[in-house]
């Protein structure tokens, strides 16, 4: 039996803290709810949603929060990969067991130059610990931050010998060749590639890809959920273009901030502007820029909390 | 009242596993007598105790171990630096309390790029978090592999708010006009400067520094010490280029798994071998060359269970 993956367009969901810089989960809810009302998936505990400056325990809650708010499992790709075997593990398969539709997950990214045997052994732990059948795996290929990438040979030997549980990759690399070589070489097998950008989601659309994991569908997301609805339709590459317009705008500031400012702004609440350190939120200046520029774009949010 | 610093040569002791990759204690625990019988500090997990491969509870556990086990946590800094502030500052507490020496955090590493600012606070963060009188903190800068560094000027700013805690640094950029530069500006404060590797010891102790932290003070124990207790004699300089011989020697194989190696070799204990991926361990033939390189240089290792 043949189960639907999960496709289209996807959020690293940001996340909201208190003033003591605890996660605020009611908040966080809120804003998937509101993500999920506008067929955004939930990729929450990616890169910009700072996983990995929250624990194993925090994340663990999180992933339990989301599932007993009522929200739809199925719409739900969270990020479990850490350094350890163990918190991977844990995470996973908690993951599994709530029913979400597929994990996100970031190879071991202390030890720099390790090789693809260290990596396919790592995998392949994970995968015999979970020991679930409805596990599915999306392995996150994000080298400018990890710095340990994701290769094609390594997703060629893992899709031997796990064809069930590697369902499909996040090409974060911003290198489109990349992108494409995955596409053509795995594509064809049932391997779902997931831009890391909308900026490349009509081409990865194109090339049979599944969709994107974007950090701007945090803030963008009625518009490139409509790209990926009409991708096939005669202005679909007009519509790129104007997707490309606010990615540009959000891109020329640090990324996981000026997501924040935004939502800030548009939902009139500036709980939303702090972030963990080692991150800082934007200085005021950059935030009134930002704010500018988007405003200048005709863009806005509606529908926040 | 100024309680003693620990000072002279540490190692960051190897992790030794069970079949199932889970953390041999009693192993471990022999293998911290060994060294401290042999005058050698504990640092234990760091780079080379794959720490960031252990999830926080495992960490936790290691600590206790080794205070319950009887050694003293006087010559203990464990590392306690993760990417998240909760775990860093629950492995703090907990090192602090048990009467640890000090502790070597990392800064936190996944994302790249950050700013002092923000690399300020969090460290801040941990600090006030902790919030005890007897926390000693000693910065870890190794660039090659967390990506992100312990500049001078966050130095300079975290002694200003910090003077009692932020006790030293080690050193393991592998750059020794930053290892100079760091003895002449903090040194005179009563900062302590560990080099990253005995390849530095001489020099860093003429230069005022505190002695070594390193991967090979796991083997070659007896002999650094040897050069720590005698470094204002004659043959000093000698004693130095016989260490970095050795040295050279476990440097052209990877450095985790060689130490592994030796040690598995002169214990007749092949469950030293096993490593937790992504790290693997050397080739039969990589195995065979080490030793022998080993032997010809007249190394052995003594003592070990």
């Amino acid at each position: 039996m043949m189960s639907e993956r999960i496709k289209g367009v996807l959020s690293p969901v940001v996340t909201p803290f208190r003033e003591d810089l605890s996660v605020d989960l009611p908040r966080f809810i809120d804003q998937c709810k509101w993500l999920q009302s506008n067929q955004i998936g939930l990729a929450f505990l990616g890169t910009n949603s700072e996983a990995n400056s929250l624990s194993p325990q925090e994340r663990l809650e999180m992933i339990e929060a989301l599932v007993q708010a009522g929200l739809n499992p199925k719409g739900m790709m969270p990020g479990t990969g850490g350094c350890d075997l163990p918190s991977t593990v844990r995470l996973t398969q908690r993951a599994v067991e709530l029913g979400c539709a597929g994990v996100l997950m970031l190879p071991p990214f202390y030890y720099k130059g390790v090789s693809d045997e260290g990596l396919y052994r790592y995998f392949s732990e994970v995968i015999q610990r979970v020991a679930d059948d409805r596990l599915k795996i999306y392995l996150y290929h994000i080298p400018p931050v990890a710095q340990v990438g994701i290769t094609l040979p390594l997703i060629e030997r893992l899709l031997k010998s796990y064809p069930s549980v590697i369902a499909g990759v996040k090409d974060s690399s911003g290198d489109w060749q990349n992108t494409q070589a995955m596409l053509e070489r795995f594509g064809p097998q049932g391997f779902d590639v997931f831009a890391g950008s909308e900026t490349f989601l009509l081409q990865t659309l194109r090339g049979g890809g599944a969709g994107c994991i974007s950090a701007t569908a945090n803030v963008n997301a009625v518009a490139i959920h409509g790209l990926y609805q009409n991708w096939k339709g005669p202005d679909a590459d007009a519509q790129q273009r104007g997707l490309d317009r606010i990615r540009q705008i959000f891109q020329s500031f640090p990324m996981i901030p000026a997501l924040k400012s935004a939502i800030a702004h548009w939902s009139s609440n500036d709980d939303w502007l702090r972030l963990r350190p080692p991150l800082t939120q934007l200085s005021p200046d950059q935030h009134r820029d930002l704010i500018q520029q988007l405003e200048a774009a005709g863009f806005s949010i509606t529908g926040l909390r």
